[in-house]
This record gives structure tokens, C-alpha cells and sequence, in this order.
């Protein structure tokens, strides 16, 4: 089988020009099939609030209202992913940016409103992994924006670690899948403080343990959750690292075992 | 050969949402291979005041400094264009929003600077017609944005009716090209003011006879330009009209002549 690298980006990373430009390098170096999967960091909120959006924030996470999924739209889907596919080509690969919607490569569903509505939000219903085999077939680099679409006209806000996930569950079945989820720190940490604690190889079992102990924190929670889902269904090899490790990925960050 | 139609649709038809659902359902009756390529009308220059941007005009042209070029890569690469995208996936066409940077389909030139420096604006250099025609020949609808790149990493505002010629051009070695520019007028008048007036086919040398004459007036002339150039090119129909006629081509608008 083809190899597939499936690289996400988020954070920081993508909030600075330099270390983006410096994490596109590196995923230009890997070889064999890739996609880029990037989130928006905080620049949506930095934006809105230039255009005095409000962000309405609910037990830490994002309502997208109307005026927000525009602000989404505009960085996500123009600013943020365009400049990333120009850079991409810049470094020879044939990127194409991507939203859901496009080719209608991942569709969703907004959000159902049980306790809390959260407007705009999309949960993944489905890839179509032939679009993307296409593509990637031709030559292409697809670089995925955090959006999906319902089918019926909507655009929607999704989970750039979710979105990645679910493409890579989907093309597991034609592809060596590799996940990588990049961000800041060099992979899952013992302790949040100390760069040097990363867990090479971090089990369900211990993940669940380390969960409990309260050892892995809130944030990651719903990245291993998205990881273990992956690996579960046919990823060969999910990776938690920082920019640093894509290069080389064999032997840094964290790797989930089953 | 395969009929492809080339639909570019600009100014208050793209403002409106109204007006643009109702051109987007036209247009996914039309039969056979499809591109849509759209502008932005002002939208990009009411975004811009929002954030405090100045629109730079000199001689009636924007100047496209870098915080105009982030407008215009949120608003036209992503609000306008992923919208498009969804509503035209709602209406049953498979479609791919698409700037010049993806898939390199086209490549410009920052303009050069002479008498004036028009800043991020690019002049088209090459089109990728290879990779129009797998995207046509797979069922996608490529739906462009105004925007190319320089190949180095630079996005580039990009006038929305030359991306339409060019492309039209680059085609028509493989496809059959009708070209539509769709704007607000049912088609070039004789008197401004007179939607009655339309010229059902406009020659060469009439259209250079009226433009000395002052009829045809200012802001219809570089489109004009475009269009005889793709019909001088080998396209086969070039047409001036609204977006009520869209889908009786061969009646209503100017037809240009050679």
C-alpha cells in the first residue's frame, strides 16, 4: 500500500508566519502521498474582534454565530488557508485548499442543540475518500481549512483535529495512514512543565489512567480521543509531536499504541 | 468537441444574496462542462472600511496594498467563493472553489511598476488547462475567485474578468467555449439608460466605432477588451448579458463578432 501522511496544524504555529513557514518546509520534505490539515489558532477571535464580533464562549468552548461562521469563513477559508496553499506551491508541492464543501469531500450536520446550541458547528457525517484519492493520485497536496458544509447550502465550523481524524479513518483502507497532530509541544508530556517528559508510547490503558490521575490535561483529552479513535479504525501510526518532529517522525513525539 | 460554458458574474449580482441564489440555480441548468468565476463587487470595500483598511483608488483603479490584499483574500477566497461553493453543492453541482494559487491553475505577475504601483495586483501569466479539464472531466464545477499567484509564495488580486478570458482562451484548444460575462444590463446598450437599447451583435469595428463615439461607455470597455481577445482566440460565443438570460444563451444579450 501507498504511505499517507496526514499532517494538522494548529495553535501557535499557524499564528506565526515564521514557524508556519518553517513547519511548510519540513511537510514538504516528507515523501509519499500528504495532506495538511490546519486550524486557525486565535486569529478568528483577533479578527472578530476587530470587527467588534462578540465571541460567546460556553464551558470553554465556541458558539459560532452567524456573524462568527462569516469571521471563520473570511481567516479560516481565505486568509489563512490561501496563503498556506501559495507557500505550499512555492515549495513545489501542488497544493489545493480544501474546505468540506469543495468536491464535498466532508459533509456534517450542524450541531444538534441539546443543552447548549452552538450555532454554526459541525460534526462530521462523512469523507469521501475517492475525492480525495483523486487528488491525491494526480499529484495534488490538499491543504484542509476547519469548515464543512450540511449538503443544503450551509457552511460550518468543525473541529480541524475531528476533521483530520475522520479523513484519515477514511483512507486507511487504501492508504498506510500515518496522523500526525502538530502543535507546540513536543509531544505528550509526564508533566506540562518539562519539555523532556515526553511519553514516547502512550497506550489507551495508560491513557485512561493518566486521564483519571489528571496527568494528561484538558486540552489534549479530545486530541488522544480523536488519536485512539483514528488508530482504532485502521490508522497505522498516530503521532502527538511539535513542528520540530515531522521530519523525522519515527523517532520523536508521542506515539498512540492500542 | 465537448461544449463548455465559462460563466463570469460580478458587481451587485454577487452582493446580493437573493440575486445570487437565483443566478446560482440558473447556472446549474446549464447542460454540460461548467466553470463559474466570480468578483467580489464591493463587498471587499465595505469589509475593508470595517477594519479601518483604506481602499487606495488612483485613476479609478484600487490599489491593492497589503491589508487590502488580506481583505480581499478573506472576502473573495473565502466568504464569497466558500459560500458559492456550498449553495452550489445544495443545488446538485459537485463544485471546487478554486483560486489561481490551487492546483497552480493560474499564475500571474505582481504588476509592474511604471507610472503607478498598483501594489498586490497581479497580471495573468499562464493557465493550467490540464487541470481544468480533469477537475471537468471528473463532474467538479470549478467556481474561481479573483485571485492568482506569483508562484513564489505571494497571493495576488487579480481581475476577475481577464481570469475569465484567459481561462476561456487556455480551453478552447479542448472544449467548445461559450463565454458569459454576467453583470447587471441585459446586455451592451446603445443608450445607457435604455434597457431596450441592446445590441444583439456587437463587430469589431463597431465596437471600436461606438467607443469613439462615446457610446459605449468607460466601464464596459476593458470587458469588451476581454471578450474580443477570447473570441480572437478561438472562442466560440462570447456573450454580454444578465443573469436572467443565462439560461437562453442564444437569444438574449450581445453576442460579440469577429
Amino acid at each position: 500500500m501507498q504511505k499517507l501522511t496526514i499532517v494538522k496544524v494548529g495553535g501557535k504555529v499557524v499564528e506565526d508566519v515564521e514557524s508556519l513557514m518553517k513547519l511548510l518546509e519540513d511537510f514538504s520534505r516528507i515523501s509519499g502521498r500528504k495532506i495538511l490539515v490546519h486550524g486557525g489558532g486565535k486569529s478568528a477571535t483577533a479578527m472578530a474582534e476587530k470587527l467588534g464580533v462578540k465571541t460567546e464562549m460556553t464551558g470553554g468552548r465556541r458558539i459560532t454565530n452567524k456573524e462568527m461562521l462569516d469571521v471563520v469563513l473570511m481567516v479560516y477559508g481565505g486568509l489563512i488557508n490561501k496563503n498556506i496553499v501559495a507557500k505550499c506551491q512555492a515549495l513545489g508541492m501542488n497544493s489545493v485548499g480544501l474546505t468540506g464543501a469543495d468536491l464535498n469531500i466532508i459533509k456534517a450536520v450542524k450541531r444538534p442543540v441539546k443543552d447548549i446550541d452552538y450555532g454554526y458547528a459541525g460534526d462530521v457525517v462523512s469523507v469521501q475518500a475517492k475525492q480525495f484519492e483523486n487528488l491525491l493520485e494526480s499529484g495534488a497536496v490538499p491543504v484542509v481549512a476547519p469548515l464543512t458544509h450540511d449538503g443544503r447550502g450551509l457552511m460550518l465550523n468543525t473541529n480541524a483535529d475531528t476533521m483530520a481524524a475522520e479523513t484519515a479513518k477514511a483512507l486507511a483502507d487504501g492508504y498506510e495512514v500515518t496522523l500526525v497532530y502538530c502543535f507546540e509541544k513536543p509531544g505528550v508530556l509526564m508533566d506540562p512543565d518539562d519539555d523532556n517528559s515526553v511519553i514516547p508510547v502512550l497506550s489507551y490503558s495508560d491513557f485512561k489512567k493518566y486521564q483519571k490521575d489528571g496527568i494528561i490535561s484538558e486540552g489534549m483529552i479530545p486530541k488522544l480521543d480523536n488519536g485512539f479513535d483514528a488508530l482504532m479504525a485502521g490508522v497505522k501510526d498516530v503521532i502527538i509531536s511539535n513542528p520540530e518532529s515531522i521530519v523525522k517522525l519515527n523517532d520523536l513525539g508521542t506515539h498512540l499504541a492500542s
